[in-house]
């Protein structure tokens, strides 16, 4: 059974931890923005990544606004517990776009199949031509060059792109804003979601930055083709550099808050 | 790997879903509260399930006030897309306890290591009692049957209390307030909670119920024994009766706001 396989990743992992208390180099990855890694085993199992960015008022955001707030309703000193009220822009952080996002009465969050939650995880690496192009995009032939590689997409996956822009999380560069108030981040072209949409059942499609479309775009045309096709999208996703190509396995945590446009979510990987 | 269990899993959820869809009356199951769950089928690998509660304003509180608030900040007919605004007490719905919620500096809810969201999960099944009274707990006995039965509690595990609560989600009776005001439902038990402190390294401890300690409790010992201690706890758990006494895999996708005390979060288990 799948636990067991699990279970034995877990047992792998303490043992990882044990290794690094005694000083081993060979474990150890945390990335940035709180990224709390779990170091790859050399076994026939998996380990379980942390795929999310912890987040807080000062995370970046499309609008350039906070998108939480804590206020502590209750504290330890004179209460005997802590407890926040959260005030919480749905697209915030790591978080899903719901088909409701972007369409007249797509599916809520709370109604995204529990089996687009478990998905094959597809990563496009476009991180050579972002780092030569804040505005580049994911195409069609990034995708074809993929399937060269690693076949078909498998059905009900998570096309991911990964631009590298996760490394810039703390830093203005995550916005790309300029003196015009345009924004310079990758993202989808229309025409790769197209090509996602006609060829493949994928569930989801991701990125490591803050729009499904690229900075620039003023027709938001990605989202507008993919959500109202029932799919789903997850923006801000962390941690894609340490994933394979092909062959891990993405868990999203998705809120579940009824008729809610997406959420915050809790994202994890086993690869 | 492990993500090939998963994906084989996903492979027969859909030969499921077509059985389903030619009639076979074999499959769909679908609890209370808008619980999706997907049904099991008999094969090597396992299914994935949602043990999580759809929760809007409605959704019964520890306090009694409503726990989340949406307001549409941006509407699809004028603005050309949704979006809501969410104010929430992090204490609401199927939702996480940080070690932070009943300490005066234990971990937040982003700091809950990784390692200890993907976890065996132990069923505690005491309905009988429960149906007889609303005030059972959890007792040591209980936890020494289940030893009895399925052997050691694993490392790491999720010790989790199935009451039968989860059926009385849209009732009056899940809160069980009296005319005193007082509240009635089962709860853990400060001596078996103490049993797995000292006699196990239980990462969690869960309830399908509004709080660990049960209705009547004044102290909270159950919170105050099990939370600073570092390990964490889960309220209003969904789908335990759908669950094997041991053998699953709860998947905890935990929310992470910074330095939160807990939070709502979307919970699977793998079984």
């Amino acid at each position: 059974m799948c636990d067991v396989c699990v279970m034995n990743a877990v047992k792998d992992r303490m043992l990882s931890r044990r290794d690094l208390l005694r000083g081993g180099a060979a474990a150890g990855v945390a990335g940035a923005a709180g990224l709390a890694a779990v170091p790859a085993v050399a076994d026939a199992h998996g380990s379980v990544f942390d795929m999310t960015h912890t987040y807080g008022p000062d995370f970046p955001t499309f609008f350039g606004e906070p998108g939480i707030a804590l206020e502590q309703a209750f504290n330890f000193e004179e209460n005997g517990f802590n407890l926040f009220n959260l005030t919480i822009n749905e697209h915030t952080g790591t978080h899903i776009d719901a088909p409701l996002h972007f369409s007249e009465d797509g599916k809520s969050v709370d109604e995204i199949e529990v089996g687009n939650l478990v998905v094959p995880l597809c990563v496009i690496d476009i991180r050579e031509k972002a780092d030569a192009d804040p505005d580049a995009q994911v195409t069609p032939d990034d995708l074809a060059a993929w399937i060269e590689v690693n076949g078909d997409i498998p059905d009900r996956s998570c096309v991911a792109m990964l631009s590298g822009w996760g490394d810039k999380v703390a830093e203005p560069a995550y916005r790309g804003a300029d003196d015009a108030g345009g924004l310079h981040f990758p993202g989808f072209h229309p025409e790769a979601t197209a090509m996602l949409l006609e060829q493949t059942s994928a569930a989801a499609m991701a990125v490591d930055t803050l729009s499904l479309d690229h900075g620039p775009s003023q027709d938001f045309a990605t989202h507008y083709a993919w959500l109202p096709a029932g799919r789903y999208g997850i923006e801000n996703l962390a941690g894609l550099e340490q994933m394979p190509p092909a062959g891990a396995t993405l868990i999203v945590g998705a809120p579940k808050h009824a008729g809610g446009t997406g959420g915050p979510a809790r994202i994890l990987a086993m690869a």
